[in-house]
């Protein structure tokens, strides 16, 4: 009864775990999509502004992969926990 | 009694896991789904600025890759859970 | 009561399964299409780059394709457990 | 059967923990998101303003940034608690 | 007894401080997202006005910042909670 319960416990983890780490990817997928269109397009518009164009896709786009890789190692704590 | 709440402790995380996984594809589909709709839009404008655009699409389509892969990973870890 | 609290938990892990694999199939449904529309609508635009638009568009729609099959794949483990 | 209800609690601090954290991250997408675009395109419109654009597009992504990783944190922290 | 069901209740004290501390994340990232936005795509068309652009950013930003904080710090003290 004891570890029975216990591993309930483990199932309501993994489960918020597997959400967060899908919730953290719908995040990370809008907010570089929406840079990635937007930086294409603009090189499209101006192409000699290319490199300036590139520095901030990559700055804004690595502060959102930050937050998302963290929350899915959060997600990914509680998959594995025991 | 014990091994069959130990299975449902299973189910719960499958249950997550699978969700999380179908969540995380979401986010890959949108937010890829954008940046190639934006590059392929930003070549017909722009054909000669084709390689600059290929190299930035692949660049953060890459960087979404990663992320739900990570947590599709995390879902598919969860749904083999014992 | 053993087996049917155990038919209930891999009921719920193939309702999560079958929902996950569900919401995988519209993230690729929604990504793929936005870069087909814009694939065509490009051709029709600029119809002499239309070997360069659908390279591009073939390379974006696999890259969102194997992520959704990978969670298709976690979804129909999740349906097929024991 | 104290320990285990322990778990049990454990376990529902850990769901929320890890959906909070991915919920934070889909506020940080979305945001940094939008911002990065109108940063690329801004500059592609007005590229002689581009250090100016640049300094306030670093101003408010740093500001969502702040919140977001709070928000990441604590749901760390219940992702960890004992 | 008396300890384990108020370890429960310190596990759903934790799931809601986390999931409202992602919430608050939502609403700052889309609220300081929004403005950030338009201020660059401002400073883009009338870059003269660029200091004036500024100011009235930082201050509607502060506004949201202080409120999400303010909830942030809420969930943390909920995830903290003995």
């Amino acid at each position: 009864m004891l570890n029975t319960m216990l591993q309930a416990a483990t199932g309501m983890a993994q489960f918020g775990g597997a959400v967060g780490a899908g919730l953290a990817a719908i995040g990370a997928g809008i907010g570089i999509g929406l840079i990635g269109k937007g930086a294409v397009e603009s090189i499209a518009r101006q192409p000699e502004a290319s490199g300036d164009i590139r520095a901030n896709m990559i700055l804004t786009a690595a502060l959102i992969e930050g937050v998302a890789l963290f929350a899915v190692i959060a997600g990914l704590l509680a998959v594995l926990s025991k």
